[in-house]
Formats: structure tokens, sequence, C-alpha cells
């Protein structure tokens, strides 16, 4: 149970958006907000700020479909979305737009909070592996800059690995830098006086 | 709409199992095969090898909840599970378990092919993820190793990195291998010769 998150549920049938307030209600979340305008929706969020966003399409064309989507690549949070028809194209592409949870004909009172905590174990999970690609991919962009930083500097200046490493780290001391950033300006710098 | 599928219902319900069943005949899924028996269930999936896993456990105690996250662990595919309560906890440890659908009291024939077609593109998506993180943890942990003979050839033999990298190269030429492994053999028995 998660209690005090705030929760922006996007409708623009009130009877529907009422089920899902509902069944958030019951389960103890209270700070729930209700968005029945799709104009300006970004900015709305923004304002708003929410934890979680729950968004209902009811039968939503490709358009209305597509404009959510965007909204989720977007917005960086967990969101269930509930629609009552899809095709198996709509689900991939609900999927790749990183919506939580895409819910498909399953729109219950009951049913709203398991589907939210489910939006945001996937998120958090998602997020999760989607850091620690970040962080390994830009560890290995690092290596090879520095790597051709010291190429750089042994070639030009007939250095050793050792001796090009260490000029590196003492123009990065001197300067109050991190090596990488030293190590990235020589590369540019390098490339723009080359010819 | 993906057809072809061979999908594995494990359900010790024969009436939800037939639920389950009839969704995915009428999706035009005809190689659908069930098992009731609990029993073995990871030897049976392998036996059976199916590209599709749903599981049924209506109202499933810890330790079958426990028992079938095992098995979302070990079999590497997509998995949709169907459950009629559950709590946030189990909800999250589903997520972790890598169960790619998991549906609290959502069984109904007609939502059974959506909640498939869900399991399968986030099944990818993750495995997509997961993949890419596998290879740049391991291309950095390549980087590292080759650095790491290097040093060690150059301190060694006193060379510089150039000669050093030669060498490796050289070596792993002469016998057939790749330069990843020569460095391996080196850090390994250097490891071992040390002291």
């Amino acid at each position: 149970m998660i209690f005090g998150l705030s929760i922006l549920v996007i409708d623009d049938n009130k009877i529907r958006a009422s089920i899902i307030e509902q069944g958030l209600r019951d389960a103890g979340h209270d700070r729930v907000m209700l968005v029945h305008q799709m104009g300006g929706l970004l900015r709305q969020i923004a304002d708003i700020n929410p934890d979680v966003i729950v968004i209902d399409l009811e039968n939503p064309n490709r358009d209305q479909l597509e404009h959510m989507f965007q909204v989720s690549r977007a917005v960086r949070r967990p969101i269930a979305m509930f629609v009552d028809k899809s095709d198996s194209h709509s689900i991939e592409a609900a999927v790749d737009a990183g919506v939580s949870a895409y819910v498909v004909d399953g729109l219950k009172r009951e049913r709203v909070k398991p589907i939210l905590d489910m939006a945001i174990s996937r998120f958090r999970a998602f997020s999760k592996l989607t850091e620690e690609l970040e962080e390994a991919r830009s560890e290995l962009a690092d290596r090879k800059t520095i790597d051709r930083a010291k190429g750089i500097l042994m070639k030009s200046k007939g250095l050793s690995e050792q001796e090009a490493y260490d000029l590196l780290r003492r123009s990065a001391m001197n300067q109050s830098r991190k090596i990488i950033d030293v190590a990235r300006s020589l590369v540019i710098a390098s490339g723009l006086l080359e010819d």
C-alpha cells in the first residue's frame, strides 16, 4: 500500500472518471485530481506535477491514442491507461511508449488499485534497468574518450601511456575539472585542429 | 495478431482453464496445451517447450505464488498470470520475477487475447533492454580486462602500451583466439603467479 501519492486522472467521460476516482479513494488514496480537458495536456501535467497518471480513453481513435503515447514518452512517470478495445499493434505501441499498465476492457472500480500498484512497480523496474543501461554506456563512452585523449597526447607529445594519463590528470586537477571533461575537450579540439 | 504460437495454460481448475482456452481459440490460437498438475512443473514446461505460458492461480497462497515466481524466473518466456486477489507486495514480486502480465481479478474470456499480446510485447521490450545492458557491461568488462593485460605486459616486459597491445594481438592470432581470451588468460595467470 502506498499512501500519499498524488494521482492525476485524465478522462473526458465524467462517469468513468468517477469509477476510477472511487476505486482510488476506496484504496485510501486521497490526493486525486481530475482533468477532463484533453487540450494542452502536457502543460496541465507539468503544472499539477502528479506522482502517477491514470488515463482513461474508452474507445480512442488512432490519433487520440498516439497523442497519449506522446504524453507517456514525455512525462516519465508511471502511467496506467484504460481502453475498451485494442488491437495488438496498439498494445505494442503502448509498451514502446512506456505505458506501465495498458488495460484493455478491464475498467472496474475494484481493479483500479492493483492496476495502479502494477503501473508503479513496472515503472520502477523499467527505470532501474534503463538507468543501469545509461550508466554502463556512459562509463564505456568515457573510457573510450579517455583512451582517445591519451592516444592524441602519446602521438603529439611522444609520451608513454602512463605519462599521457598523468598529464590528463594533472591538467584536470589544475583546472578543478574531471579527467573525462579534459579528455573530451582534447578530443574535440584535436578534431578542430586537424588538417 | 500472432498466429502459430504454442501456448501452455497451467491451471488446476478445469473450468477456469477452459475460459482461457476458449479466449485463445476465439482469437485464432489453435496450439493450446493444458496442464492441470502443478508437480514437476519446470520439467513439464521443458518437455512441452511452449512459446508463451498462461498461469491461472485463482486464490494462491504465498507458497503457491512464490513457486510460480520461481517458474517465471527460470523459464525466460512471456508469462501471463491471473489471480483473483493480490496485495501490492505480491504485485511487486511478480514484476521482479519477470511475470510479463500479472492480472488481478481480470479473468474474462474476451480479455485473454489482449493480455497475451501485452505479455508478449512486454517480454520483448524487457528482453531487448536486458540484452543491451548485458552487451554494454560485457564490452566494458572486456575493455577493462584488455587494459589490465596490457598493464601486466608493460610492467613485466618493459613495453610501451602499443607494443603490449601488439603482443596481445599477435599472440591471439598465433593461437587462433580472440584478444579478449588471451587477455583474460594473462590476467588469471598473473594472479596465480604473483607472490
